[in-house]
């Protein structure tokens, strides 16, 4: 089972890739897209969506998951995360996969064991999770493995297992991409 | 010169393209995008960003102009608000058009002069600019359409008149779209 997790940002989306047979996990791929400074905000917006719609076509995951903040610092802050998570969950469902959301509190909840745990601790806990010589850098990278290893650990195990099917996106991408109101 | 209007929302994203001469102006098209209830929030956003990117090639448009909600009602709205408005700009700027911004106080004061006018006012405005029989209907596309004609408003007239280009997307659409952070 693959599982692609997203931590959106008009500046810098972090994103991460994780493969896992129930005992143990394997990193795929994980990294940032830094959005050109010089873009406009809609360019950066075309930047992040297409990144991630290669990305999601090189890894071909089961689900795709994301952070879900109810609470961000402000009105503002919160409208500009909503168009880089509109882009992303976009991407995801182009590409016919699942979208799964999840609060910080339970991310860190599932990789901590806490729910207020630092972020060098949630760091630390991915380091070991997935078996790497080092923590995964940039911190972006590392937030979005941690929320794709949240979605692992909500998982029933004979989802892992393969005995039962991942939800897929009830109609085909194609389907509601030629649906007219 | 055409202006493509919107007025996005998870639910209804309202759309209105004007054609214009400076002096006259010329109702394209107008509607509203309606998602299925039944759509998960990712699939209303494929939803959205596959009709915008339809009406867009059809109307082939000078720009895009879009309602800038700054004071929406609490976080939780502004980032729902937020991600239709993402794949609404993504549509855009792929579409290769820029997108304008404005805000509901401008807009009012472009359309009937006065920035903090009743719903009913503006629509009133809109049947007599665009020379309509009736009220454009559903309020969202009348919302789209007056975003439509702030946009055009706030052009100079040389402009209008063709004399100056309307400003384009730096790169195309292409060329973001490869771009690797």
């Amino acid at each position: 089972m693959k599982i692609f997790g997203i931590d959106p940002g008009s500046d810098r989306t972090g994103y991460g890739c994780v493969e896992t047979d129930g005992s143990r996990h394997h990193l795929v791929t994980c990294g940032a897209i830094k959005t050109p400074s010089s873009a406009t905000f809609p360019e950066k917006l075309l930047v992040i969506h297409s990144c991630l719609t290669t990305l999601l076509r090189e890894c071909r995951p089961d689900s795709v998951a994301i952070e879900n903040l109810f609470h961000a610092v402000n009105v503002r802050s919160a409208l500009k995360l909503g168009h880089a998570r509109g882009v992303a969950m976009l991407a995801a469902v182009e590409a016919g996969v699942t979208v799964a959301e999840y609060t910080p509190a339970e991310i860190k909840r599932a990789v901590v064991g806490y729910g207020r745990a630092e972020k060098t601790q949630v760091q630390q806990m991915i380091k070991l999770l997935l078996g790497l010589s080092e923590a995964p850098s940039p911190h972006d990278a590392a937030d979005a493995l941690a929320v794709a290893l949240c979605h692992i650990h909500a998982q029933p195990p004979a989802r892992i297992a393969g005995v039962l099917a991942a939800p897929r996106v009830r109609k085909s991408a194609t389907s509601w991409r030629q649906y007219r109101p």
